[in-house]
């Protein structure tokens, strides 16, 4: 049985490669990225994480849905509606339902199940939280807090930032499942996703940091961080502007008090005692997932690293 | 300056004739047939009316807009959704944009007015009120009460009601200009739409009957019942159901105080005596809109029948 950490594209990946190596696979994915827009709302890492294992996200693109259409949101541009965050119709489909049903009184939860279910996702995708995280970013130049969205799609995050918080981190609670599969896990994988704003949220929640260090020999994080460099997304530049050391030195650090391991990209092999200085192991292996095999083996590595 | 009490199909297709022949023409929407889908809110009259007055209507569907396509709608029931109320992709475009501005903060009144310019339509449209007004039917078997949306809808208004209320009448207030087009308008015009259901919630609200009574001589119907049935709808057989004529007898009972006259059509010229010892003017003329021309001179009669 393995729990997975999750972000969005990177987690992603990485559970495609588990699903083939694992029976059972739970997969906590972030949720303060998610926004309520035009009335919809929209779960961005829980999406990329069904449509992926369900095969049917658009990898050109690299989010989102294959074979998609944009009539609705041309429309609504076209109306002078100013939607920076962009929907695809099937992807609106997928908003369509989880608001109906959250406003009908399902958890997140339930709706996350009832989605991944109907794509026929083999993991187990739990909602880091039922109640309400919002990622927040203040940006460095004008002291202004906006919504991470905000940040992240309207102003392609090209802007420095000085803060991130997560807005009801500190009375949500994890959702039901998420406690018991972090406890009772085989292995704990923190997966190559954003540590700031992706795995943040989610240790930010009550309990879930103090059940990982319970536990930290049968923890492992994957560096999303590969040559002081994010394959995608902001987190480098993130974790410069908020003084960290943007490499695998840096996440290691980050989470040195909840896993025994990192997995660090070959490009990186000279910074593995700069690693294991910080009281964090380390192990080199190739983490750039361009094909499936790729994700097999890296899966394959990163659990063999701590069981 | 002509004012025309409207529903949907019925009243678009007037409205389209008198926009030919009158400089300034606002229209007055029923809201009472809105309903919140999936996050979205939904102003089937008021859309109706835009899109047909800016020649994007679907004719041969009857309802919605032309070059549609159902992606998203699609998706959703793949997904489970219990979606009986048809969305197309471009009429979700129209939703998010209303949805969006009405959480922006802006009144229905504005995000009307910005849809209908969008369009490019030149009629004045107004929608009835800015509050909720919702309407609910009885079914008479059950004595269960539901949204108009799921007994027109859903039920294919294929059962029997027993009664019909306007949820939220009593203390909606007109929408700003409302009152004023009523009062200064050189005729106004009850469309040819249901009586019970599109111009029953307008009349309902604070202030319209009155100042429609105050004014009654410069106030003509159109009977939206033919030979005793309605074009499209369940106009009629509400009617009977209510315990009224379904014919346009009954329907100058229903306006009788409101209105000096009625448009009946040609297959009615029998009813005229009876229509009038009702105590309401009959003018006779073929009211079936079939073409363009047909809707300019039925507004060309119409409004002459009053001036």
């Amino acid at each position: 049985m393995i729990t997975v950490l999750a972000g969005g594209v990177g987690a992603a990946r990485y559970l495609r490669g588990q699903l083939q190596t694992a029976e059972q696979v739970t997969a906590i994915v972030n949720t303060g990225d998610d926004i309520e827009l035009h009335g919809l709302h929209v779960s961005p890492d829980i999406d990329t994480i069904i449509y992926t294992l369900s095969g049917q996200s658009d990898n050109d693109r690299g989010w989102g849905l294959c074979d998609e259409t944009w009539t609705a949101f041309k429309e609504a541009k076209e109306l002078g509606l100013d939607a920076w965050f962009q929907l695809g119709d099937r992807d609106i489909g997928t908003h369509l339902a989880r608001t109906s049903w959250l406003q009908e009184g399902m958890s997140l939860s339930e709706v996350t199940t009832r989605l991944a279910t109907a794509r026929a996702v083999k993991c187990r995708v739990l909602p880091m939280s039922n109640d309400p995280v919002r990622t927040h970013v203040t940006l460095a130049a004008e002291g202004r807090e906006v919504g991470f969205q905000e940040y992240f799609v309207q102003l392609g995050y090209s802007v420095p930032i000085s803060g991130v918080r997560f807005a009801g981190a500190d009375v949500a609670k994890p959702a039901p499942g998420v406690l018991d599969a972090v406890e009772n896990a085989d292995v704990v994988v923190i997966a190559p996703s954003n540590p700031v704003v992706s795995v943040g949220p989610i240790l930010a929640l009550d309990g879930i940091y103090e059940a990982l260090s319970a536990r930290k020999d049968r923890n492992i994080a994957i560096s999303p961080l590969i040559g002081g460099k994010a394959l995608k997304g902001p987190a480098a530049r993130m974790m410069t502007e908020l003084g960290e050391r943007a490499d695998a030195v840096g996440v290691a650090r980050r989470y040195r008090d909840i896993v025994s391991t990192l997995v660090i990209d070959e490009v990186d092999g000279g910074l593995v005692e700069e690693v294991e200085s910080v009281g964090v192991r380390a192990v080199v292996a190739p983490t750039i997932m361009s094909s499936l095999e790729a994700a097999v083996e890296l899966a394959r590595v990163t659990v063999a690293s701590v069981s």
